[in-house]
């Protein structure tokens, strides 16, 4: 088992659990957490996969990662009222996926497109995509609309791993430092409240109170 | 046609008449009613066949499919306002198309894979694809978080036929009993409110709630 | 460059922008802006090849596609707090994009499976997808839920490039008179309130107000 698959592994782990916690925090029933655990894990890299056109999928040409979701689950649907704030947990895993997932997208993107610019874009959009996709399924307040950063942090460390790779350092290496970045960045954001500053900012309006749009 | 089609033909048309139906509640003009109608008949199916690599998906192949939904569409633009209530309607043929799509999505994955955990997985994703999609473009409240078991019952239908299939039952049998596993299960659920009792549950609080989220 | 690539760079830069403005209403970072201009942008296309199996994907075939997207997020970054009102414009460069994506998505449909229908289904898909994926992740009320026609428009403009392209109409006018037809359509809506009249219109109630869904 190379470094990859430990990446590989960590994020599916990690996601899975996020998925779990969740549909703790939604109440659902034991069928909800193995749903949300396997649609939050596998999300990211199906999505990559689609893009890439590495068809079919690497959970439906190795389905382990399945049961790896489905134990993460189980486990969490008997354990998780014991942990005091469920929501602060999602988000440190989440970030831990982020980091494990940002490099293996870009990765994946560099091996099929010898292009910088769509590791970075598989990296980001690896990372980001099963977070969004739980969010929007439960109902919960998106993590990309949360205030402090967290594209930025997968941004970061695909670019950071891309780079290096660039220099020709070792794979494995270049891995540990572009998750090791994604995730101080982001562990950063959100233990200080770290965020990039605006330039001009001001909040939209609603529809309805935008004067030009009345009639 | 065998009974793949008749079960691929009633998921189609019963999911676009719920797509049809979200349309009509939402007010839309006989434009909404199209596209949301092929959104949710055909989404479960497209999911299906990108994970697998079928490409291009179905209804690039056979377009009939997407006359189906139209005529779905059409026939619903002018006599929807004539049901008592669209939602109950939109719930049970709901019912139907997860039960149909639970045992294709299923077949489709074990014929591309041969693992049964592909299998479920794939037979669970198809399922609950159409449903979920609609709800999220129309903003209904999720058919995902209503309380009764919903992705338990394609869980269910998906594994039965698998099963079944593995002990060498014919397809079509395989299939019907699979179909009628979850449409038992669903239907118990919406008519007798069946739920899975959770472990120890309690709702999440909102992030802005949580003492340590806040600085 | 031909008239295709115009129409290709033209959506890529107006969704683009659309998915900034978006960024600019929710007073995210830069990394936001780029993050959705980029998913905004390169969504409908995404999901255009995705479906007729063109893998990978055409960003990753040809990353300058990316660069646009970037450069206009951060033109839009420095600049979107001069606009009177970000919404206005963000409605009608939404407008022109899906004039474009409409053209483009029915060629592309039409080239691979040779069928009209598919051809209209894929415009309709390609031009709405953009814009509803940055109204669910930026939680804006979705383009699909106002009340004056959109996707009409690009089911107009697509029907109308297929047409055209069946009477041996050359491809460059074909697609230029779909996109006017779909740019007039929409704008028409988006100036005068233009909407379909519905048949017999009743809003749906909430699930919690049908009464045989009480127990």
């Amino acid at each position: 088992m190379g470094f990859a698959d430990i990446l590989n592994y960590s994020g599916i782990a990690v996601f899975a659990a996020t998925g779990a916690l969740s549909a703790s925090r939604k109440q659902m029933d034991i069928i909800g957490f193995l749903f949300l655990a396997v649609v939050t894990a596998v999300g990211g890299g199906t999505f990559r996969d689609l893009i890439l056109g590495n068809l079919p999928v690497f959970w439906v040409v190795n389905p382990i990662y399945i049961m790896v979701c489905a134990g993460v689950a189980v486990l969490l649907f008997f354990t998780a009222h014991l942990l005091e704030s469920r929501y602060v947990w999602l988000l440190w895993l989440d970030a831990i996926g982020l980091a494990a997932y940002c490099v293996i997208g870009a990765q994946k993107g560099l091996e099929t497109s010898g292009s910088p610019t769509v590791a970075i874009v598989t990296g980001v959009l690896t990372a980001a995509f099963g977070g969004i996709l739980r969010d929007l399924l439960t109902g919960e307040p998106s993590v990309l609309l949360r205030p402090e950063i967290y594209v930025t942090a997968a941004l970061a460390g695909a670019g950071a791993y891309t780079a290096l790779v660039q220099l020709d350092l070792s794979y494995a290496l270049s891995a540990a430092l572009g998750a090791l970045v994604a995730f101080a960045i982001r562990g950063g954001a959100l233990k200080f409240g770290w965020r990039l500053t605006g330039y001009r900012q001001r909040p939209g309006r609603h529809p309805d109170d935008i004067p030009s749009m009345r009639r």
